[in-house]
């Protein structure tokens, strides 16, 4: 495919073919590491009793069980003390047998991300959480990045979407997702852009982008003046609506026929995230046979 | 001070007299911890020949001196080989009386920074080059920052130069300037844009920008075509002259009138960076009597 300036029609940038390619090469990896003694195994800890979390759970769970990835979701409850997950999360790093640990958000109220992923180990850490991951991220060593952060680069690549040299501009700045996602776009030679919520008009900042990210989580919040003619955009939000479905942070239909690309949502970023929790799994376990 | 756009004259942002005031708090602390029984001690780890670099270690060395901290300049020679650099730096980091460790670059060829650097005690790493420093800053976490970096911001308090929602582009994207300054300034709730050697049109990106930091060390790099009117600039680039001098990467005459603000080369981010490292070593060596 190629994206060109001034598009007419904006192509819709799926992540589905993508993740099925991802998934393909994880199950050919997962069968040869069973072979080998070393069957992979994700374990993923949930302390929340929120739904659409054990939904997204469940689902992370049913991709790793076709890929012949073992995972064990562990429910530590709503109710658990900063210091239990932290035990848990020690625990599953010290156990040989497990290779990707995620630790789910949200968490309890007093518990802050950050400092219990300290806990996981770096080699473990196929979410990219603990904030060793991201400093090596940022000094360009060999870490895992955040999942979500991942895919939208994977995204981008398989678009054949140029980066280099590019002006690439990222609404929202989580540790998640803008932070990281900002890291590596740098890291592939863009000049880059952090907006977020104290940003003053916001539009002039993005319509300038070649390419736009979006992750703030807030539906409709990108619309046509927001977007240069011939951007490319991709929406990492994930808006639940009342009737049950899913949109972004991108008005897809005000920007369709201005931008050049944009990621669809559902079928976007989101399948191409798990894939990849999925790929970091086994390229953490394949280090065991090696 | 106060800063005004369109300003017709340029204000001189001295570091002076603000790393005076910094010194003069630490020698007071210095001296309670000494009396407390824990004398503040700073070991810098040199493997070089290099003549500028011996010239920056013997002036944070005189530094310490005078505020009362302990200064060991712990010279491996410039072939040293990387483990030899590792062993020190662990060595260093396990000794009780040791509170700050700085690895002094550049390296022997082999060795990487980055890496070594993980060796350091990040409790220790008191010019935040362990890439734990960097992802704890970056998740807003405790940590030191690099020394220079958390001087731009010094600097920019210092001279009350407002941060949230202002546009900051930051030209450069090493580990210990660029990197981190651009997670101070997002954290402080500017707009930041890092700019770099792939970066089309600098002029049009630096333009912009109400707060400009540049750090890639080329002299002359950034011109009157490069500054806005009224931008504050941050010059942190000290590119040796033929006759012995200390120039920044900014031309200082040409960005005089046009620029709200400068800070000079010399004096201006440099001693703020060596009473910085100061601070940082005593900060550390008061958690040891808490």
């Amino acid at each position: 495919m190629t994206l060109v300036s001034d598009a007419a029609t904006t192509a819709v940038l799926s992540g589905v073919e993508l993740a099925q390619e991802i998934r393909a090469q994880v199950t050919a990896t997962a069968a040869e590491l069973t072979d080998a003694g070393v069957p992979p195994r994700l374990a993923v800890v949930v302390a929340t009793d929120d739904e659409s979390t054990a939904w997204y759970v469940r689902s992370i769970a049913r991709a790793a069980s076709r890929t012949g990835i073992r995972c064990d979701v562990v429910d530590l409850g709503a109710h658990a003390a900063p210091d239990r997950i932290r035990d848990e999360l020690a625990a599953l790093s010290e156990d040989p047998s497990v290779h990707g640990i995620v630790l789910q958000t949200p968490l309890p109220g007093a518990a802050r991300a950050e400092e219990l992923a300290a806990a996981l180990s770096p080699e473990k850490d196929v979410d990219g959480a603990n904030p060793v991951s991201l400093g090596r991220l940022s000094a360009g060593l060999p870490a895992f990045a955040p999942a979500t952060a991942a895919a939208v680069l994977e995204l981008l690549d398989h678009h054949q979407v140029p980066l280099s040299g590019r002006r690439a501009v990222v609404v929202g700045r989580s540790n998640v997702v803008g932070r990281p996602v900002a890291q590596l776009l740098l890291r592939r030679d863009a000049t880059v852009t952090v907006c977020h919520r104290w940003t003053r008009d916001l539009a002039a900042h993005t319509r300038q982008a070649e390419v736009l990210v979006v992750a703030v989580g807030e539906a409709g919040l990108v619309g046509a003046e927001h977007v240069g003619p011939g951007a490319v955009v991709v929406d990492v939000g994930t808006n639940p609506t009342d009737d049950g479905g899913l949109v972004g942070d991108v008005d897809a239909g005000a920007v369709t026929g201005r931008a050049a690309g944009l990621t669809p949502v559902p079928g976007g970023v989101g399948p191409v995230t798990t894939a990849l929790l999925l790929r970091h799994t086994v390229d953490s376990a394949r280090r065991c046979t090696t």
